[in-house]
């Protein structure tokens, strides 16, 4: 039989980037292309024993069901992060998620109606299209410059184009840009918002990850009408491979979502709530972090200087006050993609993304994003070298 | 801000059962209410010994992003238990999920445009319609008898109903009657799935845990044209709160599938996936579900007496070959919802599932759903006994 699907899959395709970067899992490729944190860093002996003890913890809870909300002394936790972090919130305004990625489905799904209005920055977060797709939107991709996104576009947007029901940022280390949202940036955001009646997701998978600069108020500390959803997740600051990120919303939008958890897969993993709980209890996760913040600055500084005496004088790398990325800008007629596939993979034997899969509706064809984090540091030269070479040739 | 949520979250509305039971969780209640697997079968040692080794193992693979399909090595295991089940397949038409509740919202949001019917059974497992209403269906309600779904309903259905897109079923053991579809009917649904071009959404959360009686062939193994999606989970015959399930499909309909999981939540618990696959290579999983078999049985032989022994005349109750419920019929304007409200909580202290909830159209008053896996032997003596003394007492 051929299946007839419902409309909204006929904008759930596969992506052609995702064939492209799955040449690079060829072990013999140096990949800047996924988001992968260093493995080297991940604190397996404290996981290992926090695991342990909550499978080997009488009565099994931690193997059984467990609320669909989250583990409540998880919640409790996170929102001592959160309120620690200057966003002042309680375990009832917290809903634990399968990765912050399941909180953009759900925002969207809850927000969402087809052909209404997701604005974004642009280039934008691959992941964040990817959930919103099924929910049917238009995209209003708002550009960056170095401050993130421009608010004077923003404002133009809200004020011509009907139907905006969700702005979508990452304020932090964007991805796949590296740049920060400025805090007069950050303010006027919200202001716009309000003015304009719009929900604000904001997703903040790297904001821990800080090397320079001053940590920024949230989105949602500055919101005082409730319209921020706010999104955190462990992947980065511990492991991607639990599975554990968080919303903070209003009562409002929280509890619909939650409801959407139910729905969707019951409840996240009972074990990787109870291990991510009772590693917060034993352990200082900031000073795990100010390990992960020392090691990643590290590997930045290794790339963005190797950049600077590979690549062609012509090609432009943003300077990320932190997380994982540096966004490539190349000459006017360079093509990215092509390069990769015809160049960068089979001589060079490396692997980025091409940035044309991050722009929602028109793409750039000469950007492209790389990774740091990865790759041990002697990699990252080692590639970004063979890169270099490459480019120059065929400059 | 009052948010305007899109048109689908009218349907996603908290269920009045939820608060009712939530009265059930007090520790002093005997609650036959959950449908939670017995904790004191969990296989801790053998759980606490593979996390440990798969944290543990150099590389940290398994803390790490995998493929949002799911671990290669966890597909191909599934496949083969899935093949030794009698349901041929490998690895790529596995879809690793988190828990088999995860299908039930992909198979809608792929299928099911607002106003497309969905054929449930009626009763039907409440989690399926939580499932399914942000895709906004219309059921269609087909009554059971001792062997399942009745074939001559469904066919009146088919004929007469438009835009029918789906047949939800629950094979084994269906939550929450307990009763089995026989092999008859399995043949004739796949017959008239077939004649009206219609997708079966196969949920076998229980078909390992049989009593008594052959095991019957899944409806995929019956299905000749791709039309089958069969989920099937490890919360019942390992633990729940793995949170690890799968779909078989045909490559058209599983393609869709591994795109709404990407979307929805990137991947499934790399810890989770590479701990139930060392959990599958280590040990012997028909040994465990052995256990799990006799001790099941054994438990709903001392509900299914006590409700003999304790139960007025009048009440029935299914007698199931396997799973983890049976299904009380109460006397013709016995209401079981105020009556757990009015005095099986407050009085007898003992929580079951009222009927009601799981009709999704027609709600009748006088049912109620027991589970017998969760409480020890002497637990659910005492409650059935409580129980019973209440009912006689307001007869």
């Amino acid at each position: 039989m051929t299946p007839t699907f419902a409309h909204r899959m006929d904008r759930v395709v596969p992506n052609a980037i995702g064939e492209l970067l799955a040449l690079g899992a060829d072990p013999s490729i140096i990949s800047f292309g996924g988001g992968y944190p260093d493995p080297t860093l991940f604190p397996a002996e404290a996981l290992a024993q926090v695991f342990d003890d909550v499978i080997r913890a009488p009565g099994g809870q931690a193997m059984q069901y467990a609320p669909s909300d989250g583990l409540p002394l998880l919640r409790e936790q996170v929102a001592e992060l959160m309120t620690a972090d200057g966003t002042p919130c309680t375990a009832a305004d917290v809903l634990i998620l399968q990765g912050s990625q399941q909180g953009l489905d759900f925002s969207a799904r809850m927000m969402v109606d087809p052909g209404d209005v997701i604005v974004t920055e642009d280039p934008t977060f691959l992941g964040g299209r990817i959930a919103f797709d099924p929910s049917e939107p238009v995209y209003a991709p708002i550009p960056m410059d170095q401050d993130g996104m421009r608010m004077d576009v923003l404002q133009q947007v809200l004020e011509t184009t009907p139907r905006v029901k969700m702005i979508y940022t990452i304020p932090e280390f964007q991805n796949p840009t590296g740049v920060t949202l400025s805090l007069a940036r950050r303010r006027r955001l919200i202001e716009l918002a309000n003015a304009h009646n719009v929900i604000v997701l904001e997703d903040t998978p790297y904001r821990q990850i800080r090397f320079s600069g001053e940590t920024l108020p949230t989105l949602k500390s500055l919101d005082t009408q409730g319209r921020v959803i706010h999104l955190g997740s462990f992947s980065k600051v511990l492991v991607p491979g639990l599975r554990v990120g968080w919303a903070v919303a209003s009562p409002a939008l929280l509890g619909k979502m939650a409801l959407l958890k139910l729905a969707n897969d019951t409840q996240t993993s009972t074990l990787n709530m109870a291990a991510t709980s009772l590693y917060l209890d034993r352990h200082d996760l900031a000073a795990h972090v100010a390990i992960l913040r020392a090691a990643y600055a590290r590997k930045k500084a290794v790339m963005l200087d190797a950049m600077r005496r590979h690549f062609p004088q012509d090609v432009t790398v943003t300077d990320p006050e932190g997380g994982l990325f540096t966004w490539a800008t190349f000459r006017e007629g360079f093509d990215a993609t092509a390069f990769m596939r015809d160049v960068a993979l089979p001589e060079a034997r490396v692997a980025y993304v091409p940035g044309a899969s991050f722009h929602p509706v028109t793409p750039r064809a000469n950007t492209a994003r790389f990774n740091y984090s990865a790759q041990p540091e002697a990699r990252i030269e080692e590639g970004i070298a063979a890169l270099g070479a490459a480019l120059k040739r065929h400059a």
